[in-house]
């Protein structure tokens, strides 16, 4: 074993035992641990800023691009966020230890579910440092341990994020243990942390799709895909026009770098002449670019043709495919062959449609005349995201502190025995 | 590509099909087949019964052991209890559309969450035909495809079966590529399953370790896994005594070759003078050997000494490792330290303790007095079972209905768009 190895294999061994102690940490030391991080965090604003200072400098000196370093810097706005978004974890009700659906059995055993931590949560993530104090928060509120791998490029500030965790958990006394940061840039840390089932419940890399993608392939321990939105809008031939309109032009621009952007508009054919010229009027004047089939390009002479690969790309960018369908039947015919599964919405004032589109599209959020931007944790009251599954397994959608839980059977009897 | 795996190929791409038919298929439809394939099953009776001879003849001739026949034979009465299960899944309700948790965000917007199907299930099994019905039965009703991959033994029951399955299905208007039976005994059948997640959403192995262990390793699709149950009953030293005593002897010897059997009893010291020697005896009256800690041997002079190996294994057989610990502190350690996670149960009258446990103890099911025997399908109410996942992830414990789907977000809004 490598000593790299070795090192993860220690990490895990901790975390594993430190992962006991969260399970059984009451509500009262969680809260208390998650604000003492936050106090920690704003009283050591001059230290995280200098820490990051030095990954700023190293950035600018290796070439990351403009994007990448404005990802990575903090700031005292960022810093207040930091703190702010764990005092918002606080204000969470606690999901573990919550008992559902009991209920008695003809046997006169009660039954039910309590929630449960998952374990040992792995998180796997690029150049912003505050999903250091987002990932905690979220993964100790939950009863869990966190081991946090994040990008080489933010390690000092990563590193500064961690003291103020671990001086909170000191506080509140949990194990500093529960959150460990992985102090080293190599490579190899990720292959030893996706492959230690018996270290690790569950892994959730956060990044673009090619990491999330080789993770995926060489992990041995389940993955929370976060994969990418090819999110759609259908505008149905009897949509009101105004919601249709504003929806549909949110949607797009919003903002483009996001995975609930819409990437392709669907518009019923008996709407189009009605819809597509002023829509599209709108995302010209906002320097939109549009790729439309032959309809639209007939009916917005600004559009260029699209192609094949345009319905099934993620652009992330002032781009935008357009395609006139018949009806509600060819738009989910179209959206089950080119979405990724992340969001879609339906634009109509048809009960029937409506009813059918919530049913037959298979995404992680399906909506009725709503902005596919409404897609994330915060908007659907779960507070923090962790990130947001494009999996059906364990957990779709945004994750937040329930995606992190699991459910026990409890069985409550009086002496009962199998007859 | 092989011949073998361009048929599997086939046999996913056609339950993908398959898959998206069943998702949207409404209960009636889908009741009506299961009905359907309940009355073929019977009428069908003397087809199944002429086709299991050809398997059990060909068990014999091959040298299967006495068990496995056992399991591979139909009946009468087998036949009948096939029918009858699927005529209890009728009976249960639909999960599939379910909303819940439906709230107004603070943007108007109404958020909750429906279930739907995890698309194509892939059930591994052994020698029991009976599975064929049920597993189609429960995935059925869940909105799934499945694709069956019975023993060789069975290869003319389960085909037979699954006539009665296809009849069924065509009947009410349903694909018959929903329910898919492989007809090869070729092992690279499996091979190929558990490696196509573009059809496959998830596998379900049901038999020994070995062979799920070896799925586990190999797939590249999510697993429910159902590993083996190293099952613990703690008698406390504020337990009743006479349930004491009914629940550690019900839970030991209802039934020997189950996993939700009792395999290891701990007893805390200030009782065991009381317990052992009476409870001891009626487990050696039932031919029940015993292996102990060296109190435990004090106590009861026909106990053997255990090993340390002891205290990890799954007899599934007349043998009970007994283990006398300090309090339920001990317990609870010697649970987390040799436990498989399967079904644990504490026998005591004292709030805190009983509640404790029920927290801390990191099993599937826990139990407060009551035998371990309960943690079964049917037990909790879920009707049939397709497994007991000894995995946190995704589903815990007995899986039913609830275990095959999953769920998205469902957004209604009238207009609303992110500010």
């Amino acid at each position: 074993m490598s000593d790299i190895e070795q090192y993860m294999t220690d990490v895990g061994r901790q975390a594993r035992t430190a992962a006991r102690a969260m399970s059984r940490a009451n509500t009262a030391a969680k809260d208390g641990a998650l604000n003492a991080i936050a106090y920690a965090i704003e009283a050591q604003q001059a230290a995280l800023l200098e820490a990051n200072s030095k990954d700023m400098e190293a950035g600018k000196a290796g070439g990351l691009d403009a994007a990448l370093l404005d990802r990575l810097e903090l700031n005292e706005a960022r810093i207040a966020a930091m703190a702010e978004g764990l005092r918002q974890i606080v204000a969470l009700p606690d999901p573990v230890g919550e008992i559902n659906d009991m209920s008695y059995r003809p046997s006169g055993i009660q039954v039910g579910k309590m929630r449960v931590p998952l374990g040992v949560v792995g998180i796997i993530y690029e150049s912003r440092p505050n999903v250091t104090a987002d990932a905690a928060g979220l993964a100790l509120k939950s009863g869990n341990a966190a081991i946090l791998r994040g990008g080489s490029e933010a390690l000092h500030s990563n590193q500064a994020i961690a003291r103020c965790v671990h001086a909170g958990l000191e506080q509140a006394g949990l194990p500093a243990e529960a959150v460990q940061v992985i102090e080293t840039a190599d490579r190899a840390a990720v292959g030893r942390l996706i492959t230690m089932p018996e270290y690790v419940d569950v892994i959730i890399p956060r990044g673009g799709k090619g990491l999330i993608e080789r993770i995926s392939a060489e992990a041995r321990v389940p993955v929370i895909k976060h994969l990418h939105g090819v999110c759609h809008v259908y505008i149905d031939d009897e949509a009101d026009l105004e919601k249709a309109i504003q929806i549909a032009f949110n949607a797009k621009t919003h903002r483009y770098g996001v995975c609930n952007a819409m990437e392709t508009l669907l518009v019923a054919e008996g709407i189009a002449e009605q819809v597509l010229p002023e829509l599209s009027g709108m995302y010209l004047e906002k320097g939109v670019e549009l790729r439309g089939c032959e309809t639209t390009c007939r009916l917005v002479p600004a559009a260029e043709p699209a192609s094949e690969e345009d319905w099934d790309t993620e652009y992330l960018a002032p781009i935008l495919s357009i395609r006139v369908v018949k009806d509600v039947d060819e738009a989910i015919d179209h959206i089950a062959a080119h979405s990724s599964n992340h969001t879609e919405s339906i634009v109509t004032e048809n009960y029937t449609k409506a009813r059918r589109f919530l049913r037959e599209v298979d995404s992680s959020s399906v909506m009725v005349n709503a902005s596919t931007r409404f897609a994330d944790g915060f908007e659907y009251g779960l507070g923090a995201e962790i990130g947001i599954s494009t999996d059906k397994f364990h957990v779709r959608g945004p994750v937040g502190l329930e995606g992190l839980t699991s459910q026990k059977y409890v069985v409550l009897g009086e002496g009962q025995i199998r007859q």
